[in-house]
């Protein structure tokens, strides 16, 4: 398996994500749906609505009896009482009357169309004047007009949001079979990695920063996270930490160290797993270069740079999209199509270098003039100020050789 | 109190919810921040890096040592051991000799200056050869370069993102003060509506949709869901569901019916609760007009249409930025400027009244051509399905009559 691969580009990494499966489905209660992932169609039990419903305030009447009717010549009609709201009609509609309904109220038997209250005045008496004729159908819902029965709501692959919940409400679906969402373990390796709570913070160590980092970023994505640990940067130690890890996650994912030695191990460590397979031994993308991809069994395997601002892009460039495909999500949604990016003018030259896919922190600000601009950050390698001061990032495709000072760019947003 | 109020427009109504005050802070562990917002400055109570770091692998050195050297005249320095990751430099180096250090790695007192692995080659007998020369802090991160110590980090009203917890992380804060989350009681009611477990659904009934799809969106936007309950339309039970949900919520909405009596009745519920006071009685928007917003004493009161593409556009449009208020967030922050939003072409004419701020329900989709185009749907007063086909919605200002065809537009998504 060890034999040696290519480095890969952005693309192809994404294109593999393919050979992850969908984990297996669950049933949970609607309340509970919001961002989770259909995994069998859904099909409506019934019609909506599964009443003729008025969709105006006025009076039931049949069609026939206002054609003609003009302001000169208002057609004359016997009030004949009143559906109230939520009740049934308590009679069919007699021909020559009108039966006062409410928006949402349902339509007596009989009746085919609703006209609408301002068309309406009274004459004395019990009768009304209706000054402009209704077609049937007018102003009304027949059963099955909203939702047909038995039609298709909603896909396998369907994301669930508040719509959506509505939706399922209103044909009483009290429970959805979504797929189950993925428990992830968060390893952080290298010598120079202490625990967050460490203080003070001996001369060569730094925190560990990315289980916290890649935690709520991958919790934001889907993820439920089970184990977080901080494991010493030794091979034994590792292989170890994950064999536990295996039986209670979907997806290991092990940053930590940038040293040749470090990465390694990373391969090393999935070597040792149970059924493994290689998949991406480098990636040709800056920062991230050494991201490893690997599978055991059914099961994900992460490598990722230690480099906090390299880790939290390369989670949201390719770890995201692969807890997409565990929840059985649809590929072409509306997340890899762009959207919730932004456009802005970059405010500086981005050299790049053909054959690499740049990703470049930027923070966004907006001027006086409404313009929305990128102001790209260059800190030092390593600067974990770059995580609080960037807003998103810009790409510079791998056959692109960088953009000038006011291009119009792609912003992507963090989470 | 009841004094009748001019209709507002959307614009007064947002700024209107500079009323309602942040809810007290609370202090949590960083493992859970993530959408939380810091309720007072953060500032770095140590310096980062805290002591002098590699960034690149290579050599520490006097920079002095290597001032003028080239291919041609390399400088020579005697090589002294090597820095281990994470562990302090043994000694001190001495003038003339060079320290291996990893990307990383501390500095030997007396270094100031890694000269790259790429410009050193072995010149035999623990002696290298510099074919380059560095400046004076070149390729290194002095202590404080990245954060300095009681530098400002994050401002009272941040909304804490992966990217804040990585760098909180870094800094050891393992606990954070952070606004407290709201707490929402959602009351539906109107004769016609039932709970959403009813099977079947009598004629004339309609099961309750608000509950669960406005729950899901406030979840969303940060809230926790307490009460959902499904109140006749009466006053006094009303006013009763209201006064039990006070003591326990920060937020109650009330939604449901359409007709003028209910409106009455959300009106008068608000003037039955303690220390209440009316703010909004009717906004000129399509759809949602008769939106109600009061205050008793610090708690914030909605009355929303009931129909329920209506009661989620209004939730989005005015709720969701009342519970930012709530939580303290900051109002100049992202999501207030439009981020989030894409632009799109329209598919179809959209005519509008002037003085009136129309929400248009719109399906998106990406052509062949790679454009993106919003379809405005316009579907029967009242249809549910528009939840379910309606990726966002298009805005329609007060002072436009209207777009055509082909006319860019920005799309609002739903969440």
């Amino acid at each position: 398996m060890s034999k040696f691969l290519k480095v890969k580009t952005a693309q192809q990494v994404l294109a593999l994500l393919s050979e992850i499966r969908p984990l297996p489905s669950e049933t949970i209660p609607l309340e509970r749906a919001r961002g989770r992932t259909v995994a069998s169609d859904i099909r409506a039990p019934e019609a909506v609505p599964h009443f003729f419903r008025a969709t105006m305030d006025g009076f039931a009447v049949r069609a026939a009896d206002t054609f003609g009717a003009s302001e000169n010549l208002p057609a004359l009609l016997t009030t004949a009482g009143e559906v109230l709201m939520g009740e049934c009609a308590k009679a069919p509609l007699v021909p020559g009357t009108a039966v006062a309904v409410a928006t949402g109220g349902m339509l007596p038997e009989g009746a085919n169309a609703v006209v609408m209250i301002e068309y309406t005045q009274p004459a004395g008496s019990g009768v009304i004047e209706v000054t402009r004729p209704v077609a049937p159908g007018e102003n009304l819902l027949a059963p099955g007009d909203d939702i047909r029965m038995d039609e298709k709501l909603f896909e396998r692959g369907r994301l669930l949001g508040p719509r959506d919940i509505g939706v399922l409400a209103s044909l009483g679906i009290t429970e959805i079979e979504v797929f189950r969402r993925p428990r992830v373990a968060l390893i952080s390796t290298g010598d120079e990695i202490v625990p967050v709570q460490t203080h003070p913070l001996p001369p060569g160590k730094v925190r560990d920063i990315n289980t916290f980092a890649l935690a709520a970023h991958m919790e934001a994505a889907g993820a439920e996270i089970g184990l977080r640990a901080t494991v010493p940067d030794r091979l034994e130690e590792l292989v170890s930490a994950c064999l536990d890890a295996l039986p209670g996650h979907d997806m290991i994912v092990l940053s930590g160290g940038s040293s040749v030695g470090t990465r390694d191990y990373t391969i090393k460590t999935l070597e040792r797993l149970p059924d493994s397979k290689l998949l991406v031994h480098g990636v040709a993308i800056r920062p991230g270069k050494p991201v490893i991809l690997g599978l055991s069994g059914e099961k994900v395997f992460w490598g990722l740079p230690g480099q906090p601002v390299s880790a939290l892009i390369t989670c949201r460039v390719f770890v995201a999209p692969s807890l997409d495909r565990l929840q059985g999500r649809c590929e072409a949604g509306l997340r890899t199509d762009g959207f919730g990016t932004f456009q802005a003018i970059l405010d500086r030259r981005l050299p790049s270098v053909h054959g690499r896919t740049d990703f470049i922190p930027v923070t966004v600000s907006i001027g006086e003039d409404r313009v929305v601009r990128a102001v790209p950050i260059f800190g030092k390698s390593g600067a974990i100020s770059i995580l609080a001061r960037a807003d998103g990032y810009v790409i510079v495709p791998e056959h692109a050789e960088g953009y000038d000072r006011g291009d119009e760019v792609t912003v992507h947003p963090f989470v």
